[in-house]
């Protein structure tokens, strides 16, 4: 599928009057979230270098021109102005994995307007998405405390390919590991996996089971234990494993009931089994929350895997982000409607250690000690360094979370941070919501 | 990115154990949603010909074989006996389009085990999504009443293919159109759009940004009027179309405020000026509920854009849906432990008009009057016939969804009709948990 066909049709339908009319003036487009949603203090950037590498590929074939025009019930040659249009802009973005807060743009797009306006709903698309999953997954982190934590989401995911952006954006924020085997192998993530209750069930008996996957597997193997009756599974993989001789890195999961009481009797089981190196690993609807819960309780378990409600942002799928045109031709542009007021101008945000992020203009003075999270990554559009890697990513979260107050942090009702707009930020906003105010009043005057 | 390696680990694990094993007697696997969430009262099927494309095309390559050797980090030839695995098994399915309740299986694959369980995360990655999805889409369609509803969910939904899905599965419920252009022209779907407020604001004012819109789009417009103040917006709106000779088929869209009044109020102005074929498009947020308000309320709106809670399905992200062994070599099989139990056996579903669902077992004589859901749609892993298409698919749909109990289809606290159960499955059942129990206490035993 084309990726360029990928798009809103008022994107083809915009990008066309712009050509037609000569308005290929620079444009930009800031791509922030509005507001975060409850049971969120933060959100984590990501989601910016598969739109790098989208925005590198953006070049309108004829049969994307063949495509566009039939989605417009309209000739091919209608469309003609629109082929060998490339993305050829400047991109500014906040790296992945840095902490960001609601109005701070994620990325800012400069580009001829017409360029800049087609590639709105896959640079959504992709941002957006990632974001929220990544954000979600962050607090499953902070809630773990230090406990490896799996994503085991690809089954529930909305479809493969989400699959492999959570699997990705999990990573990013130090998941030990996840179940895709494509993401894992593409992106150098362990891999990680067990057994399910239909493997169990295939055999004519506990036993059986294990004893198969541990002549498969000569390796660190791990026994789903709860199929028929935990405690007896639990049982049965003890005495497997003590005569096989393994132990190390080997576990036992708990995938369904009390997971507390049933993570304390089976360490009690495996430990009075001579076995207290395998671990526990647990499953089975958790997100957060749950593994909170858990670890709060002090449960003895080892590995927290996560899947669907982590995968699909269960709790808030969405996030409600913008791509809004912020400058045209050098004038900073704004739309006035109730409760969707965007601030104008080109943009910076400007963290400083301790004090509350700075929402200003792109060419303002840094404060003091402040560091700019906007980075230019592409200019003319190229990329101008190497893709990014997950490593790299994964330490700027763990610095600007940890930097977080404790409340942003916290799993119930956090407080997301709200940062300051500068003086000048502010100034050109109210002065351009009175122009277009005016502009209005005298447009509704010459009906 | 390969399909075959967009898997769980885990099925990999097992799959190679059960081809050491000698373990590749048929299994049949059963994919079902478990329970409903709240908010809906039926499902739609959605996903099947998805999935068949992709069964069709599983076979597991050197470099497939390369990847899963990486994630377990053994050398490739320990996985060589996965070389060559391809689907050519048997599946059956509930047609898309179809309605379907918790409980009955969305599709049952019969194939040699390996084969069977490899393609387990993959199929239920695309049947959840879709069907979460269809289901959802599903309840716009009947909240707007006859009023056509169009799918504007791209840019928000979990990245770009599952935009594509989402379109698809909103074709396949009855929306009249989709923003998405991929979707639109390899689908055959109306493609539908607007302008953005970004288009607007980069014009000098509104008046020059409709003219524009309309040089460059010959035939029938819409206007986004909501970017400053609507009514000025409409004023501004009706007097370009006038002027244009412009009105049939053509629209202006309101995004935002109340869109109760507001539309009351546009319409006035259109009518007042002689514009009462110009349409009133409506959007921003919406989803069933906010379509059954503005519907009851008696809202002067023609069409229904819905798009971020559609296409994420918001209210309910995920389905908890399985694919669960019901039999391997001819032999029921079912998982014992707490809040899952499965049914054992390959089932079938017969719907009688008027009367409940009836979850049976395969070989169960038809009761009279009944037709049965499920059809056998592969063999040998090959398709039985050409891939249906959403038109067929939109009619099953409309037939399913008029003879459901009007308290499934209400927006508000649906009733799941609840399928009854034959007494030759309820027998089933009760015989294999018996033999699982007495099984399980022997295990325990000799501990």
């Amino acid at each position: 599928m084309s990726d360029v066909t990928t798009t809103d049709l008022y994107e083809v339908t915009m990008a066309l009057s712009y050509v037609r009319e000569g308005m290929d003036r620079p444009a930009t487009f800031s791509l922030f979230v509005r507001g975060l949603p409850p049971g969120r203090g933060f959100l984590v950037s990501a989601g910016l270098e598969p739109a790098l590498d989208y925005l590198s590929g953006f070049r309108v074939t004829r049969a994307d021109v063949r495509r566009f025009a039939a989605a417009l019930d309209r000739d091919p040659e209608a469309l003609e102005p629109l082929l060998g249009l490339a993305f050829e802009g400047e991109v500014r973005g906040v790296p992945e994995g840095r902490v960001v807060h609601a109005g701070e743009p994620l990325l800012e797009v400069t580009a001829p307007l017409p360029e800049a306006q087609l590639v709105e709903t896959y640079l959504l698309s992709l941002v957006s998405h990632q974001t929220a999953v990544a954000s979600k997954a962050a607090r499953c982190v902070l809630a773990a405390g230090g406990h490896p934590v799996v994503d085991f989401s690809l089954r529930r995911t909305h479809g493969p390919q989400a699959g492999f952006q959570a699997a990705r954006t999990a990573g990013l924020v130090g998941f030990a590991g996840t179940s895709n085997v494509a993401a894992a192998t593409r992106l150098g993530l362990p891999a990680s996996g067990t057994m399910a209750h239909s493997y169990v069930e295939a055999f004519p008996d506990e036993e059986a089971a294990f004893r198969a996957f541990a002549r498969a597997h000569p390796g660190p193997v791990t026994f789903l234990v709860d199929t028929y009756d935990t405690e007896r599974g639990v049982a049965v993989a003890a005495r497997v494993l003590r005569d096989l001789h393994r132990g190390a890195g080997c576990g036992v999961r708990l995938d369904s009931g009390d997971l507390d009481a049933l993570s304390r009797r089976t360490r009690e089981l495996l430990d009075a089994a001579g076995l207290p190196e395998v671990r526990i690993v647990v499953s089975g609807g958790l997100d957060e929350y749950g593994v909170d819960a858990l670890v709060r309780a002090g449960a003895p378990v080892d590995v927290y895997a996560v899947g669907t409600k982590v995968g699909t942002s269960a709790d808030a799928p969405y996030l409600d982000s913008a791509y809004k045109l912020v400058e045209y031709d050098g004038r900073p542009v704004m739309k006035l409607s109730s409760a969707k007021v965007t601030a104008p101008g080109r943009k910076q945000v400007f963290r400083t250690p301790g004090g509350p992020d700075v929402l200003a203009l792109r060419d303002e003075p840094r404060p003091d000690g402040a560091e700019p999270l906007l980075r230019t990554v592409m200019r003319g559009g190229r990329r101008l360094g190497p893709p990014d890697d997950l490593a790299s990513a994964h330490a700027r979260f763990v610095r600007d979370v940890t930097a977080l107050p404790a409340a942003a942090r916290r799993m119930r009702d956090p407080e997301p941070p709200v940062p300051q707009v500068s003086p000048r930020l502010a100034a050109l906003t109210e002065g351009v919501r009175e122009r277009l105010v005016e502009q209005a009043k005298a447009a509704g005057g010459s009906r």
